[in-house]
């Protein structure tokens, strides 16, 4: 039996590394360097090409190599008899809330705009946006939503929080699905940390926008494909938004020709919010492994009907 | 009787009608337009002109506009009878741990860089900087110290603390005057929240930068007088240190040709970490105009040998 491990452009020594700590005799194959098919049992991916994991036949199980799934469910040639787990490490969630936080805190305080007056040796102040124009939105209650909540909430401000159903956590305002008018129109810094699914494509529109309490302002840590890049980019220059701070774009690395390079109100960093740590990655593989071997439910299980 | 505000350059007229607010029947004086200095019995003021005090023969006592002093202890038209109060508000102390804790964060993710990356249309990766390597010491524990110290323990940092005596506060590790090699030795983000006299001076030179735990990071909130600047450029050049952010210096506003505004390890933000409330100002200072007047100790008041 061996574990695959597949995801191109990415170096897959430190994690193949932290496996074989854990389990000397484990028997790892690193994509494309595959040495029987057949032997392969587990696959972590991470935007594999499709269609590629279609042809080993003993595949029973694959885990994302982050908290997405997306490029699992869109691959058709993967079995329904194959099961998906997502990859959530204890760092990985606080990495993100301490990323959206960050973000947060520098709206507020306008560190953005700093830093570009200092390329100008510009001296000019500007007033902090209060806390009571800083209630946070978050779309998503999972496990990153509710990480990032928690973080907030500790640090003083009022969280709304959208979910499928409602949910009864302290110091969260809830609303369901089909609360989302009142949801946007009480929050006015609207964080993403939605899965990307059918209901979620796109999902970040001006339509949304315009229902945000203002002053408002986005933060995605989603995925790029939930939010319509021009409407961002309409409701900012329109005012609608005071701005924006986004991890994740449609095209990653997002090309050096895109608009959104140029919008000083756009801030921009390249898919840093969560990196998944090899080392505690390795004891959820591991863990993983040995229970789809045995025939149990994997840790943080992909429910592929609701696409997460 | 009079108060009298003074502070150049800053408009004084919304504090001008929080106090009137308070009290309407409050008789108040915009420096320089004085009716009758004899009246004058008490004073608020911010980088006045110096000696211009000294001839208001009913002063009885002066407040800063802001948590510094050392433009009251430095006017020796001032005479030793005349008490002097710092001003201190709640949002003052949350201000300031929030401007904190943005720049540690800002720091450990590379958001300035990030920024700066931006304006290239440029997609490059950082690997954060551990919370581990990441120990906070924060130089002066007073309010100001405190404030900073709890919201970073909160948010889950370890943190030292150096003050003239030792201090026992649930997660601070607390070091007294003659420790400070021992305090640097285990800190990797030193953070300057000192008052300004004549034994802080200049504290924040290259011998101090040299004993810090690597990687090291300055964060200056202090005043500008406490940092020799050009040891902090020969200290990030050569790598004594890994960056610094600046919101207070010798000069201000910053001289636009100064060599600061072209480092790129060096952020620079123009004195806002913690800008005074009117309103909550207006209330402290009200306080202290009955308490100096009635001879009761004032809030915050200054102990002039110390110096702060």
């Amino acid at each position: 039996m061996s574990l695959l491990l597949i995801a191109p452009n990415r170096d897959l020594n430190q994690l193949s590394e932290e496996l074989q700590n854990i389990d000397p005799n484990l028997e790892i194959d690193i994509w494309p360097k595959v040495k029987n098919k057949d032997r392969v049992t587990f696959a972590v991916a991470w935007n594999h090409p499709k269609n590629v994991l279609g042809n080993y036949s003993n595949l029973k199980a694959v885990s994302s190599l982050g908290a997405g799934v997306n490029h699992l469910l869109n691959d058709e040639s993967l079995s329904e008899e194959i099961n998906f787990a997502r990859l959530i490490t204890p760092s990985l969630k606080s990495e993100m809330a301490e990323y959206v936080l960050q973000a947060v805190l520098a709206y507020r305080q306008h560190t953005t705009r700093y830093t570009d007056q200092k390329r100008e040796a510009f001296w000019d102040k500007h007033k902090l946006i209060p806390k009571e124009d800083s209630v946070v939105g978050i779309l998503g209650l999972g496990e990153m939503g509710l990480s990032i909540a928690e973080l907030l909430i500790l640090n003083g401000y009022k969280v709304n929080g959208w979910s499928r159903s409602k949910k009864d956590v302290e110091g969260i305002t809830s609303f369901s699905e089909n609360e989302l008018g009142d949801f946007l129109n009480s929050s006015n810094i609207l964080i993403c940390a939605l899965p990307l699914t059918d209901n979620t494509h796109g999902i970040l529109d001006l339509e949304l926008f315009k229902k945000l309490k203002k002053p408002g302002y986005l933060i995605n840590v989603g995925r790029g494909q939930h939010l319509i890049e021009e409407d961002l980019i309409y409701a900012i220059d329109t005012g609608v938004l005071a701005g924006a701070w986004l991890d994740v774009f449609e095209e990653e690395p997002l090309p050096s020709n895109h608009l959104f390079w140029n919008r000083p109100k756009i801030m921009i960093t390249p898919h840093i919010a969560a990196v998944t740590d090899p080392k505690e990655a390795a004891e959820q593989i591991i863990e993983n492994y040995k229970r789809s071997l045995s025939g149990m439910e994997m840790v943080n299980s992909v429910d592929r009907k609701k696409g997460y």
